[in-house]
Formats: structure tokens, sequence, C-alpha cells
């Protein structure tokens, strides 16, 4: 078999559908976020990043690099090792208390990325337990679904949002099978918000385990930011809260949340947790330092529900359509990969502003979008340029205004 | 079903096995490697770290850390998004360069971790070449078997290090079937080196890829440090060459080096690649500069060897057994996990010095063992107070002296 010419085969099918990603080369300018300095062929520009998940803009936070720069001093680079083989760094253990804190838990259990936490822990649960039935919403990321999928539990896909649908097929199980909902409270595509105390009804009346991700909710909602689940007064219902270190907290890591049985259990038995190098300890406690920010400063919060107000009311005057939701995430309908594409290479070309367009595999076809994500570090002119420019490409495009999106 | 007693049983029935993981709390010292202060309850400790895998202390080295500091200020903490959405720095694109280059093949993609980067690129290859038939050494690491096994493709396992078993498995196939072979060069737990000419002979043999994990072997082989493949002059007849950034580079992530399209096709198409936040640009800048010093110094190299030659006479001098190899890595064998962890904690405890027992799953029962690694920061001193204190428990615990390894 030629592999390559394989390999490059699969690759033009991606090209000829208008998917075919090129990555955007930039470096955010630590202290000017949204700037950023585009590298594109032998020269640099400067842009406007719009698509950033570093919601808050915590990753220039001055505590955040201060911390980040003591622990490197200190400790230096990287952990050299595995948890259990000379990795635990104090400041993971410091970490891991905070997180527990944060969430109302007894414990919590650090992860390379929010990626690793969510196929590690759903999927030793599902596999460890005998008999486990997991029932996943239909909109759940990736990097559940592959979890659930690698523990080769059953999976039972619940409607999305809805916790009628989850109640009826809960109902198909006993009373003894180990039952697993999985959720997030926002889904980032589409910014809207799980129904989060129906489903736990639900799972507390067929004793199910609860787990949901907050990724796109962690440091943003919530008075101390703890969550949607935190804003609602919910967490202490639910059995395992995951996290992300690498959106609003701006730094890297993953993480979940939940009883300390449950924890050490999955710190035991858990191939991604065990066989993997530690987070370096400059990171945690960088994230550290960014959570205790957050907890205790609604400013950051405050600011950057203002901005995505300000852009949607924006967008709204212009007639340009976006799916409306109750987050921070304004996703701007396209509906086709390569006027997606060709919309944002316009932008960042023509107006230095960056936000990516979004297809598939990360959303459905026919529903392409860019993704907006306005931050507190987005000034009033920055924001006038974004609407000027979309406003101008969407006459030359001739797109649609004032429709309801897809 | 209740839930936190079964997590509590099945941790229970670790514990009684003796193989219940309390992790050891430290922070390593930046510029005083191998030394690290221990947290123990209410007060700390100076201990002396013999377990790390910082093969060659580039944790510590004052250009890694310049680099990483410098850009923490340029580009701020994390990277702000996954590498599609916002999150590819220009470090990143400078790391995949180096990376590339020190293995002589045209092109590398990053990932967050060793483990990602072998259950992502082994998982999306194995998944997605149809018929696709891997062949995995018996001994390969958690990462390679899990995305093997998430791959669902079929998987023959042949003997460890074994290339003529390896021909008679490939020989069943025809001429058709996409076959994959993956093993390691250094295995990390025995320390013995793969004979990796003879495997490459029988991958082309039968038109197999092949794909090589040098975890424990890159920045420590090779004029280049380019890993054991390099020194054997056979990175050209490779197909996949896997990596860490968190071993001998000292700092953190994962990656492999192949062909354009191969990178390409992994970058296009694996869950694990995609859905992820990239690594902070600072982790980057200081994997780079860890690199570009180690492909020009032979320094580091040279004084491990130096230090693990010492520290194996001197174990023998004093008739404590440790497993014969042609690698860095020295397994003092116990074989039984109860026995291990005393002896561990004896060191630690009486002497400072902190040597991690391994039991299993990270070795099979029976095999438990204490793995030193020696580094080129062990002073003569640490040596010394090494083997005194070994010497000192071989004859309480009255362990059998200078006999053949399990």
């Amino acid at each position: 078999m030629d592999y390559e010419a394989y390999f490059k085969g699969e690759l033009d099918t991606v090209r000829d559908e208008g998917r075919y990603r090129i990555f955007t080369e930039i470096e955010r300018r630590c202290g000017k976020f949204p700037n950023a300095t585009r590298y594109v062929e032998d020269r640099t520009e400067q842009v406007t990043v719009w698509c950033s998940n570093d919601y808050l803009g915590m990753g220039q936070h001055p505590e955040v690099l201060q911390a980040m720069h003591e622990v490197l001093d200190d400790c230096g680079a990287g952990a050299g090792g595995t948890r259990n083989i000379s990795g635990t760094n104090h400041h993971h253990v410091v970490l891991e208390r905070e997180l527990a804190d944060l969430h109302g838990k007894e414990a919590a259990l650090l992860f390379t990325s929010g990626y690793v936490s969510n196929w590690a822990a759903l999927g030793t649960l599902a596999a460890k337990m005998p008999g486990c039935v997991v029932f996943s919403d239909a909109l759940n990321h990736a990097s559940m679904i592959e979890g659930i999928r690698h523990s080769r539990a059953t999976c039972r896909v619940w409607r999305h949002n809805d916790p009628a649908h989850l109640d009826e097929l809960l109902a198909e199980y006993g009373p003894d099978v180990p039952k697993l909902v999985a959720f997030e409270s926002v889904y980032s595509m589409d910014g809207d918000i799980a129904p989060i105390a129906e489903i736990l009804d639900v799972c507390e009346k067929h004793g199910a385990m609860s787990y949901i991700d907050e990724v796109h909710a962690v440091g943003l909602y919530g008075p101390r930011g703890g969550g949607v689940a935190e804003r609602e007064g919910l967490m202490d219902r639910i059995t395992v809260i995951e996290g992300t270190l690498g959106k609003a907290i701006g730094v890297m890591g993953g993480y979940i949340a939940a009883s300390a049985a449950l924890c050490d259990f999955i710190r035991t038995f858990s191939s991604g947790f065990i066989f993997t190098t530690a987070l370096p300890p400059a990171i945690a406690a960088g994230a550290t330092a960014s959570i205790r920010h957050l907890k205790a400063s609604e400013l950051e919060r405050a600011r950057q529900r203002e901005r995505v107000a300000t852009v949607r009311r924006r967008l709204d005057a212009m007639g340009i359509p976006h799916l409306p939701n109750p987050s921070h995430i304004i996703p701007v309908m396209v509906g086709d990969a390569k006027k997606a594409k060709r919309i944002s290479d316009w932008l960042l070309d023509n107006h230095g502003i960056y936000v990516q367009p979004i297809n598939y595999p990360t959303v459905p076809r026919g529903t392409e979008r860019l993704r907006i994500t306005p931050s507190p570090v987005h000034t009033d002119g920055d924001v006038d340029r974004l609407i000027e420019a979309l406003s101008d490409i969407w006459s030359q495009c001739e797109l649609a205004r004032r429709s309801a999106a897809a």
C-alpha cells in the first residue's frame, strides 16, 4: 500500500470540501490583548483577536504572570516526572485544594488538559464500574464522546438539553445498574446553556451519577467563577464537575472536582492520569493565582457581560444574524464552509480582524459560522472596527441580513 | 447503586495488595537539582531526587528558563485557544520546525503530552486507514496500547523485541493490507533497547509503516540528541518518530516527526490534536531552547553516561542486584510491592533519598523495583549517600545480594 498517496488523497478530499484548515500563526502581545502579531510568509502584521477562549484576558494578568515567573525560578521548567514518580509538586497540591474549594467538593484532580480530563475520567468511570450505562447529551464535546467510546460501556444518547428524553432512557434500567449522565453547562459552539436543575432532578430520581463539563463556564459564571452550577446553587447536587484551566483561567490544564473517594478512584485507575508527565509547577501556580483572583473579583465578569451585550446590540443594529443564546459566545452564522473561510480571510487580510471560521467536524455541515468571543480587553474602537468590517463584507457578499439564523 | 461504597471498596482492594499510591509532595529546587523540598504533614525536609525523568537536568538550564521568562512576558500565560482557533503561536511553529530538523523529517506536529501524541497518532492512523492492522510490541507503553485499542483496528502483539516473531505475524497479511508496526527504542522500566535495524528490515520486507516511541531517548542518544535511531543512523528509514518534551528536554509536551503528508493527516483528522488548547507559548519556547542546546552540546550526555556507569559500578561492588541493560535506567529489583514501598519509605524518611517504588500496573506483579535515574546533576557525595543507604537497608531487610535480578 502507498501510504503517502493515501494521506494526500484524504487531504485532497478535505480541500475539495473547502474545510482544509490553515492555522493562523500569531503571537498574542502580552499587556496589549486582544492585539497580536500575525506571521504571514516573510512579514508580520498587527491584528485584533476576536476568537480567543482566554475569555477574560487572564493570560496577561500581572498576578498570573508573577506567580509563573516566581515558580519558574523556584522549581524549574517541568515537573520532571509523572505524579507518582517524582512529579507531584507542592503547587499541584495547592491548586487541587483551590479547585475543590471553588466547586465546594471534597477533592479535585488535575490533568494535563480539559480534553484528557474528560477522556480519562469518563473513560475510567464507565469502564471500571461493571455494567455501567452512560447517558450522553447529543451535543457533548469530542473529548467526552471519545472517553465514553473508549470505555466500551453501553452509551445512550439523549436529545440535546432534553431532560424528559433523558428520563425516558434512564427508566429503561433497573436500580442496580450503575448510571452515568454526562452533559455540559455552556455548549461551546451554539452558546446555549443546559437546564441543569431539571437534569439533576432526573438523575436523582433514577439514582444516576451526574457529570458536568463546565469548561466554557468556569471563571465566567457564579459569584466566585465556579461556573453555571455555582450561579444556580447546584454544585452540591452534581457528582463530578469537570473544568479547564486553559480558557477563562488563561493558562493550561484540566481537572475534575468530586468526592474524595471518586477522585482517588480516578487517580488510582486512570491510565490517562497515571502514565503522563505532570503539568509544569509554574503552570499550576499561574492557574492558582488566576482562580484566586477570579474568586474575589467580579470586575472581569461584569466587563465581559457588558462587552458581549454591546457586540450583540451592534450586530442587531446592522442586521447581521447571530444565534441568540444566554452565554458569552456569539455565533455569527454563515452556513457554508467556503464562504465562512472567505469572510474570515477577508477580515484578516483587509482589516486585521481575526475571527476563525468554524467548520465541520467542530460544527455540523451547513452550520458553518464565525464564533466571536468579546472579552474585557476589547475596546469600543475594537468593536467599531469589527462591526464596520462585518457590515462591509455582508454587503459585498450579498449575505442575508436580519434573517433568523440557522 | 451506592457509588461511593463501590469506589471505596475498589481502593481498599488496592490497599490490601500494598500498591496504594501515596504521592510524594516535593518542590524541586531550581539551580540546585537534584535537591528538592519535601512537604510532609506540617513540615518540610530536604531530599535528593533519584527518580526524575528530567534526565539531564535541563529543567533548570539557564537558556531554557530565560526563553520561558521572555515568552511569558511577550505572549502571556496560555495559548488562548486550540491550534485552529487562535491558538497557533509563532513559538509552536518554530518548535515544530526544530523537531522536524532534529529527526531529519519533513514535518513535526506538537501535542499537549507524549501520552496524547501516542494515543492520538496511533489511534488516528489505525482507525482511519481502512482495514489497518497494528503490530504492537508486547511491552509497549500504556499510551500506545490505549491509542491502538481506541482505534478498534485489529491488533497483533509480537513478543518483546523479537523481529522474527514480528516477521511471522506480518507474513499473515497480503500486500494491500495497511500495516503499522509500533514499538519503543528505550523501554522505560527495564531500560532495554529495541533492535531497531532488524525491526525496520522486517517492516520494509512487508511494506509496513514503522512507528517508534523515543520518549526515553530523545535528548539522550545520538550526536544531536535525536534518539537511538539517530545514533544508529536509522531515522530516515522510520515512518513516524514520536517523542516527548517532558523528560530529557525538561519541559512538557509531546510530538511526532514524519512526512509532511502524514503530519498533515494527523493534524486534520485527530480528535486529540484538534479539540484541545495548544501548549502555552512559553512552554514551546523553553522546549526549543532545550533542544537547540542539546543539539550542540555533548556535555550533558557524556556526564550522564559517566554518572550511570558510576552508580552501576558502586551497586555491583555492594552486591545490590540491578537489571543489566544498555541504557541510562537502573532498575534495582525488589520483587514485592510492600517491600519496595517499605524500602522507599525508609530511604526517604531516614536518608532524605527519594526513589519511588514502581509497582503494578506500571510493571508486572512480582517485578516491583526501585528505578534509579542518575543524571549529570548528581554529585559524588549524592552517589555515596545513595549506595551507603541502599547497602544498609539491604542488610536490615536481609535482601539477597549479587543474585540475578528478576
